[in-house]
């Protein structure tokens, strides 16, 4: 039977990855479900190819241009509310979330509630609320497959062994745009700049977190809640060609890894194909052609994103979702122009140092933790400008 | 309950690695039995620390001089006949097969037909035999748990997965002694230069057969029985820091890997724990301090062993037995002094060419190629010199 399938962010970079794996496999997988942002023409042509019985746009107007754009037997949603029924449509089996940032969470609880299998592009689900998605997906009994490359990898190389029989994992990171600037240069980096990633093509909010290493502190954090291990379990390694993927060491010295020319296509199928492999396009690794492999420590003092990631982790309780919305309203800023780029982990900074973490929150607790630090983050952008 | 393991080439170098082992966890191994070649010290010492009820030596001997100076119920035995008794124990489960040569074949056989399960160590076994072998363990039900680091890689890389799902196996390769030594320079290479190997510390032959990339000619064969694949499937890969064991590439075109410090005690312990992994004292890797792995085509023009395995492997029958022998006994001249080195292969393409390869042959057509390849390659020594 074919597997049933809603994305959330299905214009989006990983969303339209996935409408790419799909389409190789029509026998396999069929979409039932999409939601989107105000990309009107993008959702316009996905709807056209794919016949999704459900569709949701971000705003009222999109939803209606899509609405007048398609035909047939077809409803269209925004909002919200549009996200929450996509998640839970009942004739789909499998979620693929790839919304980014906080509004991800959500919908991505609504649909383990609703016991479909989800697959996995949204941080933030697990960075914010990485307690209560876990124990939801345990009590509804319901998997949780990393898209992420770096997750994917571990996952892959976790498959068929003993979670207690792992020493460490370890997530390997390009370094980002600035993987070789010194701080100075840093200091007068321009938008452009930090969007120009060294291997993958990703969002810009994404590509600015792979700049500053807070992408990768991120997925420190994911990596804590999908793999249930403590933070001193989980380290980071530079290598700038992103063709080990991640790697997992474990108790008899042996590391297994995952490696591939850098394509999400992979992650996502994986994700969708589990435990099953499918034949994929793809261009294929060939470690002769690469040559060399080059990794090294992370540089804390450098990029004290990483650090203050794993410190947030470490607190717990609301912090990951402070630090994860402070980073947002700052990458925004910088995104929009205007602020520096160092302006984004001094924002993150003060906002932390603000908040005292709240422990066992609730989910109301997390939103209003996202929404506290992101006043106080705009109340530093606006005391410093 | 303990696993019951029996050793065959317990004083070579991969017998006391996993004497090693088995010392590291008396929990859950014990030694049953023990054959060695004339290595009395090493023989006595094992004795007296594992209390083994049987041990056989290569010579009566050999045999009489251990006899003499240990004490207990323990019985000696010697040769062939003794080899097939250790083999053979009713008291073991678990054969460690790590005698070097053609020797190794006929008591593995018998330790699958006694439904042991065999950790393989013993190249031979599975390039003279690997049809036969491979049938008998079907027939008897019984695993054939890879020691060589290569393929406990790709085993451990397969460990879960569907083998119907792999695209290719890629062997990885030190590239040995003379792996960046221009031909006229191999031709007056010396004994001593050949054992210089970059990495791992292994018996001589084996060092020998990894400076002309016989070794991991012998492996792509070995690897075609083990894992089922056309040599299609099989590829070589230079890889001179010998971090990446091994790799397998999937139909999605993800690749599996497994990395680690060269140690062979990590294999050996994964084929005596599998699918368990256990706590090991091994140095452990740290990418950050290796900080590039290399990697690059093989030359087969400089080394045309590599080449000569394939081709026999593809011809299949007796062909590989052939190479094997004949590169058995050029390599032991080698060893001895006097061969020039680039003479191996020119021994063992000689031998080849006047080679009809029988198909399906059974043990006794296999033993006969075997000795017609000694015999001839003994005949191609004396003419040359």
């Amino acid at each position: 039977m074919k597997k049933r399938i809603a994305i959330l962010g299905s214009t989006g970079s990983i969303g339209q990855s996935t409408i790419d794996v799909i389409r190789q496999h029509p026998d396999r997988f069929e979409v039932t479900a999409l939601a989107a942002g105000s990309n009107v023409d993008d959702m316009v042509r996905q709807v056209k190819e794919f016949h999704p019985s459900l569709v949701s746009m971000s705003s009222k107007e999109a939803a209606e241009e899509v609405k007048l754009r398609v035909h047939g037997p077809i409803r269209v949603v925004y909002g919200e509310e549009g996200l929450g029924e996509v998640a839970a449509h009942p004739d789909a089996d499998y979620l693929v979330s790839a919304l980014v940032g906080s509004q991800g969470l959500q919908p991505t609880l609504t649909a383990i509630r609703e016991k479909k299998t989800v697959g996995l592009a949204n941080k933030e689900t697990l960075v914010m609320g990485g307690a209560i998605v876990m124990e939801e997906a345990r009590k509804h009994g319901v998997s949780i497959l990393p898209i992420d490359s770096e997750h994917s990898a571990i996952f892959q190389s976790l498959h068929g062994e003993n979670p207690s029989q792992v020493r460490r994992l370890v997530l390997t990171a390009s370094g980002g745009a600035f993987r070789d600037w010194p701080r100075e240069k840093m200091e007068k980096a321009t938008r452009e700049e930090a969007l120009q990633h060294p291997n993958w093509t990703m969002g810009a909010k994404v590509t600015v977190d792979s700049a500053s290493l807070m992408n990768k502190g991120l997925e420190v954090i994911e990596a804590r809640w999908l793999f249930d291990l403590s933070y001193d379990k989980i380290d980071v390694l530079i290598h700038p060609e992103s063709i080990v993927h991640s790697l997992v060491e474990f108790v008899d010295g042996a590391v297994l890894a995952e490696l591939g020319m850098p394509d999400m296509k992979v992650p996502i199928q994986y994700a969708l194909s589990y435990p099953d492999r499918l034949p994929l396009q793809t261009e294929r690794l060939s470690l002769e052609k690469v040559g060399t492999l080059q990794f090294r420590e992370p540089d804390l003092k450098r990029f004290p994103c990483l650090k203050m990631a794993y410190e947030a982790g470490r607190l717990g309780g609301t912090a990951p979702t402070v630090l994860n919305a402070a980073n947002e309203v700052a990458v925004a800023h910088f995104l929009e122009g205007g602020l520096p780029f160092l302006t984004i982990e001094e924002i993150i900074g003060e906002v932390l140092s603000q908040h005292t973490p709240l422990h066992e929150p609730g989910l109301e607790d997390l939103f209003d933790a996202d929404r506290w630090a992101r006043e106080v983050a705009q109340q530093c952008l606006e005391k410093t400008f």
